[in-house]
């Protein structure tokens, strides 16, 4: 598959899908050119949003990441995260008694949002598991991994309640060939020990397209046709934008290496309509 | 968990997503009571879908069906099933060439409806796939199985092509206490031998649960929290409608039997919020 | 890895194991300089044994298949099948009743040979099941699949009996770029339905290679130091060796294919001590 | 399945292979009356070993475990260990470098007899990997979790070396009703997310019980028949026992309880020859 300049592919949609790591940002910062591209975006009248499997932040938190890296204009209104599906579900689902989390103080306050109140894994006494109702994992920082993942194993041994994965991803990269577990890597740990079905959010499940689709009709009448998901990743971003029906595009800056973009795409199954080298505008 | 007459439940809600097989029908004919139900439901203005995971026959056909059973109200315009997501994919994704199916010669009419060619696995020439663009899952039946499942293999291995299955299940009752594979089952054992990535359609996939929310959106102003999802079996109807964020309730007149229902919900972790009988409203 | 001539290698090790097909034989006879390698054998007084994962023909069966390929030195006490690690299982643990196999008629006389009475899958009345103490996965081929598929899985819904697959391969090849789904495939298929463990018999399982051992043993005082198992596929030959401790040589002349072993021992991590382009000492 | 006394059954056999822990003991003591069947054997002319998925002390450790708490007669040349298996594998396929393990200091002391050196995953530098040939998981303590998990990723993506796991249990009991993952658990969700294939030893792999059924011919002349492997465990002691060709005998004293014992060996399809309370031979 032949690699080809991203402005030229973009310019035959109305609407962008980015996902974000890999593709707008990565573990240094922004990536090369992306205000560039923003702007590019903006002058030839092509709309954006950001779909990203993230729980631990809002995406006021990630919106205001991104205004300090140069990104001005990804605001918060502009971002799809996963813990959005997550804080959605236990709106509907879970409606009172405490959700216990897995991750940091900071990521459960947005759980909190929606009137829930939680507890931290650390701070569970798993004697009083009366008004427990939910099992949130959230972060894979901010607790001892050995002691929450056996605690939240004799937890669910002890009550049956929903388990909410809010970011399907096993892991992310920290550092030039560099990778560390991620909080979808360690729930499904647990989810095989414990042998229940857990709820996973995040891409490639449809359900973060669909409410991205949405929100793009608000702001424009739009068909999936004008559309174009852009991602590093085969497995999440493209293969979801794909089964939700929209042309996609794999960007070269992040998990996908060009050396063996074509191998893991005849390996995987998983083709996208595009590859380019990164989404500069310059190249 | 308590079992609960499905008229009590039901009045709280102000449209029902029912699943079709071990809800409206089972293998011998309509469930005792379906269309008293269907009165009921007419009576009390409470609207109603049917989301069904098939791939073999359209709407029209089912809704064909269950006309002549005697639940005449269920036109082809309340049935959502696997297949037209498969349909709708196929419209989208993959606009020229040919299309491979396996499944029978009517299976494929309704994928010819998005204007694609098709040509049956049995009929495939594996020298001649240069308009090849997809291979679709459809039935278990209309071929040879040691045939169709050896000649996808190899297709697959000669050519980086789409592979959608348009139905999810693994098996499906054949009379009492016996099963047959279903498509979904035989799709899976192919992914796994050529380890490739293939695109399922079907419960508890949420594309359908949000397909039919549209779908009754038309039909009426509704939130979530005004709908029930009623099916038979836990890791699809239920889990599904937990996920996408409507209340759920799990009916014993299919697959989940009255006697392993409360082991089964605390073994899978899958929580209905009630569980009935069947849809009768008469007991 | 750098790739080594075959008899520099073979000469370090007092015995061989040999895997058979990709190793001695292919889809289209004997391999190249086979005949060869057996007399290089023979004058350098290193002593061989095959180990290969086949239940469909007995050992003499296929002692006679080798001879009429011209390797005559073959014989039925050098070959070591998994069918023969599944006959050891039903001689101690199924001492009585029926089997049920799904093969040929031809691959039941070997596990008759043990005294116990067979039925094929196709001949089972699914209503007298009294006598019926195990099912038998020996071929895929001598029956109707969907046939055999759907009734083995009634079975195993209507009886609790022990379920033994007597060659763990999914697939195999059968022309240049042509594979079959092998018995294993089909297995697994069936297991993942039923949801119950049936007992795999084959490589990489250490059973054959612990019974190929004393088999040596009774041949010469040799330790594991002095044996070198050579094979075509990793994650059978090459992982079964290391695990049982002894050395290990890739071949590329079947499965595993020049342009790729490199990057398929990493991707795997399933480390051969060499790899050699072909067991013939003449190049 | 119906219950019977121990010591009825024991009679009919030559030898006991007994797993440890839930069956002579569990994690407050031994198991009431284990004393007095030990006796009760050597009265009857019966031998035993012990078949135990251990990796963190060395056998000599185990029996002087069993010592103080009363079981003097379980000397250490009773004792058959996963990690004597991954000691055996160390000795014959990593002679030389140095072995990164991930347990406690102690765990790694019994792999360094094979003359390996070995560095614990905490004390690696991930810049000087020159000599590592091999990752050893032994242990669930002695180290951060999230620092060790994340390190062998990153390891394995650096240097392709063989990876074993020496105790593929996934959880363990430490009080009633409360559960711990197990080294074999943790090794797991490493291996997902690395893709790659670890090598794993301990029960129900058959190279415990060939070690084992060794040992007791150089103890005694005996045959497969004439041994009983009796474990609380289904998918370890009892399918390994049955694979192997010898008598199993579930007993109730640990992981299956007699509440849910019948619905276990059906579901799971392994099916023991006996169940028994418990190895005392008072009941």
């Amino acid at each position: 598959m032949k690699i080809k300049p991203f402005a030229e592919i973009a310019k035959q949609y109305k609407a962008i899908f980015f996902d974000s790591f890999g593709v707008l940002k990565h573990y240094k910062g922004i990536i090369p050119g992306a205000i560039n591209t923003i702007d590019f975006l903006k002058t030839n009248d092509i709309d954006y949003l950001v779909l990203t499997n993230v729980a631990s932040r809002s995406p006021l938190q990630m919106a205001d990441g991104f205004s300090k890296m140069g990104l001005v204009d990804i605001t918060a209104d502009r971002i799809i995260s996963s813990g959005m599906m997550a804080q959605d579900y236990l709106r509907y689902k879970v409606k009172n008694g405490r959700a216990v989390y897995i991750g940091t103080e900071k990521s459960a306050h947005y759980i909190e949002e929606t009137g829930l109140h939680t507890v931290s894994i650390q701070d569970l006494d798993l004697n009083e598991l009366d008004d427990i109702n939910a099992l949130v994992f959230l972060d894979d920082e901010g607790y001892d991994w050995r002691l929450a993942i056996n605690k939240s194993i004799n937890l669910l041994r002890k009550k049956n309640i929903s388990v909410i994965v809010a970011n399907t991803d096993e892991a992310y990269p920290v550092a030039k060939d560099e990778i560390a577990v991620a909080i979808g890597g360690l729930a499904e740990m647990i989810e095989k020990i414990v042998n229940k079905n857990f709820i996973h959010f995040g891409k490639p499940d449809g359900q973060m397209f669909i409410y991205a689709y949405q929100e793009m009709l608000k702001r424009q009448d739009i068909d999936k046709n004008d559309i174009l998901m852009v991602g590093d990743t085969l497995y999440t971003d493209i293969i979801g934008g794909n089964k939700f029906g929209i042309d996609t595009a794999l960007v070269l800056s992040g998990n996908t290496q060009r050396k063996n973009a074509n191998s893991l795409i005849r390996n995987m199954g998983i083709i996208p309509d595009y590859i380019c080298e990164s989404i500069s505008v310059d190249i």
